[in-house]
């Protein structure tokens, strides 16, 4: 294998090779920065990107006296969260130029680990659909999926080893999987999210995306503020994995249906009880109530720019998110809250006769066409239900593009969830 | 009954004659910033008023075509509440003098139905303990309770008659308690805290404060952004009322004891069904399982403080609130989150039996020192289950200061509460 580029490495060999001595945090910043001005003209992920900031911070952290744990790490930062230094615009003109005074909470806890805010990576506008100006690194006709655009897109193409995203409906999982990354989504309520712009409050959670398992475990300790600890040496006993074909397997093209059935086989294969699980009836109107809850509560966050810009605010949001947000009454929506708070609880049930859901990340490669990007059909369950789960780069389709697999684990097993990923990477020896 | 001043009037009263021609939002405005220069010297509750702005607003609305549902209401805002054209320094010298760029959801919607925003209310230093200038209206040596101290202050003493606080332990009910005002907590999760410093996010409401719990009703759904409803005409039946002394019962004081006992009494006068209500012994370390969660999630929002401007936190901060924060584990904090859980679903099914909890607000009149603001320890139980609860200022001690009692309801059943609250109100002929 030949010897990685210094901006090809993940997180964990970067802190790694810095504690070492063998580089240097400005070494390392100047590569990303280099391969960055090669591909940003072809991807465009970046909203806002500085090389002298980053230099600053690079050669103040060479500088230093302390080794952070996340030393020298360069991290894309979703242009929905605060940054003193940097302009924050979520991707709206409506903020154009606007420039928080001070850093959002994982900025800070992030900067106080030793990491490098790289720069804000594009967002579609507010965090839903209308699509920023990235193109998918690997096929610029296609959409690099969103509303964490830039930030899977620059992950993927190995501009930066690390970033951050949101979720609300599908914003993390399904840009990582079309990127090639490994996305995941935390257990709602565990990452704080002050200074990140809300979306819908019930729903929101930052979203990590990495190259690596290890690189997401590291990160994760550092934005919940607690000392980093690395996964345990041996892997976890094969666990018993449901494969959750949901109600949208018929939306999945063949190769992702491939990609789902050879990962549960290859499970199977590797010792895991792996069964069908077909989620009650209960779970059918899982859209319509996602739907329900995110627009309720978005249109009311968007009262500012509703009374002040809503001429500037797309037609694709003003027809959809918030034309609904506003119908809806605030029964239908407090029962949508109800309903889904009873499908949380319904889904710790089942997961007691599994410790892992085994299912798609979206319907397929990521698909041709910038003006939307792609289904999130299948994370409106788990985002709902509030679970953890990640995405892993192990297909590809019939174009070459990525396929992700999804693993969701029980509320509050985060840690959990992480070494099943391990395990079933493993199986395909990564 | 003599007629009242302008600025003693209701929001519901001022709303009231604006639309039926007999008085403007100018001569309201002007009424209240009058007793506001009479008065602020000894109350300070001003963190930032402008009398200027707050007439531009009043003469806008005049001359506007359309009547909202809050028109030419003033109100004044918490000032960890973002205002586009007003400072929001969070009460701490950290942030002084920074202005956001844009206004809080709850901002832009109190505008949008034509209310007009007073000025910005004194809070504690990030709406925790230590205080601000604030002094109780009736007696200076006398803390207005915390961490809403102004916006209760303002309410109480008629400069205003609405103001908008926020809720993580007790920091709206006690000082509404405090200030003989109408003060009410939500059901978690039903008001948008956009734009509002988080404290901790899993504990974290609005607050609203006033002296009619009509106007209560009002304001609630302006900020739920929905229709304004009036409440029922018909009042509700007797409720079933448990009585819930609570494991802070000695700390409370004899008039305290005796407004609950009395209360209890008139309830039951009235047609009530009232049982005495002592919680298992689950709900003992209520506190201890607050403090855990209040305190992690505090200590990571401030993560852009601690590393940018540590000396200038409070020592009381610092040694409570961060120290108690950076000290628990995550698996401690997320333990504590479990706990408030299951504690939430335990009451629901206490209030099976009951429709109303009657609680002290406090455990007495506003104490004698400005170096504290007074024991939120009668919110913290409902404050960690989520519930909504109201003070109603029926009452008042031996040194003639208000004594509230609070109202208690099942989560979700924030329009019954006022119902009860208004039955309750009518025993006292109000």
């Amino acid at each position: 294998m030949p010897e990685k580029n210094l901006h090809e490495l993940t997180a964990t060999e970067i802190v790694s090779r810095i504690s070492a001595g063998k580089t240097t945090a400005e070494a390392v910043a100047r590569a990303c920065l280099d391969y960055i001005a090669e591909r940003e003209p072809a991807v465009q992920a970046w909203q806002f990107l500085d090389p002298k900031l980053v230099i600053q911070q690079a050669q103040a952290l060479d500088s230093g006296t302390s080794i952070g744990p996340l030393q020298g790490v360069p991290v894309g930062m979703k242009d929905i969260i605060d940054t003193a230094d940097m302009p924050t615009e979520y991707g709206t003109p409506i903020h154009a130029g606007h420039r928080p005074h001070m850093d959002a909470a994982c900025v800070a806890l992030t900067r106080r680990a030793g990491g490098i805010i790289m720069g804000k990576t594009v967002t579609t506008e507010f965090a839903n659909r209308h699509p920023g100006k990235t193109m998918h690194p690997m096929d610029p006709k296609r959409t690099p999926g969103g509303s964490s655009s830039g930030s899977a897109a620059a992950v993927g193409c190995s501009m930066i080893p690390l970033a951050i995203g949101t979720q609300t409906t599908g914003s993390t999982i399904r840009p990582a999987a079309y990127n090639g990354c490994v996305g995941y989504r935390p257990t709602w309520g565990d990452l704080r999210l002050a200074g990140v712009m809300e979306a819908a409050g019930s729903l929101d959670t930052l979203g990590l995306i990495a190259r690596s398992v290890e690189d997401i475990a590291l990160y994760r300790n550092i934005l919940i503020g607690v000392p980093t600890e690395a996964l345990p040496a041996t892997p976890c006993q094969p666990p018993r994995v449901g494969v959750c074909r949901t109600q949208f397997w018929d939306i999945t093209d063949d190769a992702t249906k491939h990609a789902i059935e050879s990962c549960a086989a290859a499970m199977a294969k590797g010792g895991a009880k792996v069964s069908d699980l077909t989620l009650p009836a209960s779970f059918d109107p899982i859209e319509e109530i996602h739907q329900r809850i995110s627009s309720f509560e978005f249109a009311r966050n968007r009262a500012w720019e509703i009374n002040h810009h809503y001429e500037k605010i797309s037609k694709t949001l003003r027809e959809n998110r918030l034309k609904h947000g506003l119908a809806y009454s605030f029964e239908e929506y407090r029962e949508a809250r109800a309903q889904a708070e009873a499908l949380r609880l319904q889904l710790d049930d089942i997961f007691r006769d599994y410790d892992v859901i085994l299912t798609p990340s979206a319907p397929g490669e990521p698909p041709v066409g910038l003006n939307a990007t792609g289904s999130a059909a299948f994370s409106s369950i788990w985002t709902a239900c509030h679970n953890p789960s990640i995405t892993l780069p192990l297909f590809s389709g019939p174009n070459k593009l990525p396929i992700g697999v999804q693993l969701v684990t029980r509320r509050d097993t985060d840690r959990y969830l992480f070494e099943a990923a391990r395990w079933t990477n493993a199986l395909y020896g990564r």
